[in-house]
């Protein structure tokens, strides 16, 4: 691809959206930010546009100050023809509806939130089939597994996905039940939004980028592996058939995985960016996660297991027990409760239509809201 | 490339040559056996020809068997039309005009001998090019480069090779010095050849890689770095501009590589070849090498810096240190005392020619083989 590559952004107000212009930021000449989306901070929003001039932007609600770009949709700006380039920096479902405009208008879509795959992962891949759409992973683990495949003309034997761990990992039972939001939110080597934070306490978020991984690089379940490495250094590893694997290594900053989706096939030389200094590490460990200690990745994976509408339900009863949890009007571990019996209460629908993921979605934040501990 | 690879396997008898012949027993379909050569291992040679009833073969004296197969020289099988595919697994200089003559002849070449690209790493590149002939790494460092290398664009920002440090990374130096060949001959995690252990004890295997990666890779001896990483399961380290890495792992065993080499650029499954198993691996060490401890490392990177005859020298004098070690003449430590006194007598000719290079091995060898300890 010459020339600059014109990127929207949607969810510019976010974590990876912040990070995502300190990588434009770097690179003037190969990247012009065209489109910006924001949702409630609207202050952020504000100064992101001064700075950018963007061709045209959205945002929760329409602002009343006076700028020449034009205020469009999402799902505009997704299939606009001055886009190249679409960054999914969304949370929970705000994503899906645009992502799927854009595979169908054929752009290039890197894929930040989770939940798109999660959610519709077949609906979303039968759309960018249908019209040669790429999709590049935004996610650390998902981005280090496609640089690791990168060259390989064969089919991979197994994925494994690296966990921290999160702050909990080590914690009795007990111990679980009284951890409160602020130790919660106080992750070893990520520095993230507050949602996806949480879940990476409870593993709830290695579950999602089980069925995420599942989609993306169409490999079964049973040969998608996680291992805890509390380093965070070795991002996920890819076994081959001959017994030989690959693994990619950085230190943890999402800057690395955003730059690399929007330089790919190249690498650029970014000074900003942070390089790993051996000096520093000596050690990395790993181990097998244990399923039993951390009820969220074993019901995300068996929702990605059963498919259909589960996957959805899973996404929002997860959104909504968080927030309970933030509110402190749950415990920690009450947080796979709302979720199991939320996903126990469903009545699944296979090969769901987007509609039906919607009002699934819909009847699931419902339910989960209405839980109340014994 | 359609259809059976026809393999030249330039020292079969040797370490590396009878686990090539294991990885072609495994995959009978795609690899077939045209040639072999060995030296003085006559009945192990005479078992391998009776099983692979190979079309042509060499020895070091012409045996006195009647069998059906052509007795022809080295650089008349490397270069013969029936061979596609020449592995070099001679040991010492034996593999550089059998080398030169594949690459003139335009096949493909594996290379496992390290003498080849140290010696003549130049003249090599030069024929390789010229004749557009493939060179592929065997060596389980060069290889996993290699490997990691795949897909890439952009050149890579430093190549870090790992090295498990031998059974006397943790001596002291008077425990050195009194080390024996029993113990050195004693490698903690690879089963290799007599000479190439020997050299991993002195770390001088290690300098040899370097100069080895700088020819192969066209890349500047200042951006190569050793990792010390006693588990030997991560062979290599490639760190790209944007700070990303990546690694490649697998159980220590060398025809993993060797198959690597053959089934380029493909993978194949190969249940004869052992998997890494997460539960036993646990924790990954990695340290920066400590160049005052093992000073043939030291000697070996500058003999590669200027370049000339210096590294041939390097070669001889340490082939010639370590048979001297062997034979119980002289001490671990002194192996490192031969190089060094043979190449500060040694008057460097710069961009040599072959015949240059061969004289220089020869006058090195001498001078190293009268060295007598003070």
């Amino acid at each position: 691809m010459g020339g600059v590559k014109k990127i929207a952004i949607l969810g510019s107000t976010g974590s990876i959206g912040q990070q995502t212009l300190d990588v434009i930021r770097a690179s003037p000449n190969e990247l012009q930010v065209v489109a910006l989306t924001g949702g409630k901070n609207f202050n952020l929003l504000e100064g992101q546009i001064s700075e950018f001039q963007p061709r045209m932007f959205s945002s929760s609600v329409k602002p009343d100050f006076s700028y020449g770009g034009e205020f469009l949709s999402t799902e505009e700006i997704a299939s606009h023809p001055e886009v190249d380039f679409v960054i999914v920096a969304t949370s929970g479902k705000a994503g899906l509806s645009p992502t799927l405009a854009a595979l169908k208008a054929g752009k290039i879509v890197a894929l930040a939130s989770k939940e798109v795959m999660v959610m519709a992962g077949e609906i979303v891949l039968r759309e960018a089939t249908i019209h040669q759409a790429q999709i590049i992973p935004v996610d650390s683990e998902h981005s280090a597994i496609w640089q690791c495949l990168q060259g390989e003309e064969n089919k991979p034997q197994r994925l494994f996905l690296t966990a921290s761990g999160g702050p909990f990992y080590h914690y009795s039972q007990s111990q679980l039940s009284e951890s409160t939001p602020k130790q919660a939110l106080n992750h070893p080597t990520w520095k993230m939004g507050r949602k996806v934070t949480i879940d990476s306490a409870t593993l709830m978020n290695k579950g999602l980028e089980v069925i995420e991984a599942h989609w993306l690089f169409s490999f079964p379940f049973d040969s998608i592996e996680i291992l805890i490495h509390p380093q965070s250094i070795v991002h996920s590893i890819v076994e081959f058939t001959d017994g030989s694997l690959k693994a990619q290594l950085s230190w943890p900053d999402m800057r690395l995985p955003i730059q690399y989706a929007l330089s790919y096939p190249q690498r650029w030389l970014n000074p900003e960016l942070p390089r790993l200094d051996w000096n520093r590490i000596q050690e990395l460990n790993f181990e097998p996660v244990d399923y039993d200690k951390f009820p969220c990745l074993k019901l995300a994976v068996d929702a990605g297991k059963l498919g259909g509408t589960y996957p959805a339900v899973l996404c929002a009863a997860d959104e909504v027990a968080v927030g309970l949890f933030l509110d402190h009007r749950i415990s920690f571990t009450d947080i796979a409760r709302v979720v199991q019996k939320t996903l126990e209460q469903h009545r699944n629908i296979a090969r769901p239509s987007l509609e039906e993921i919607l009002a699934a979605d819909t009847w699931a934040r419902e339910c989960a809201t209405n839980w109340r501990p014994r």
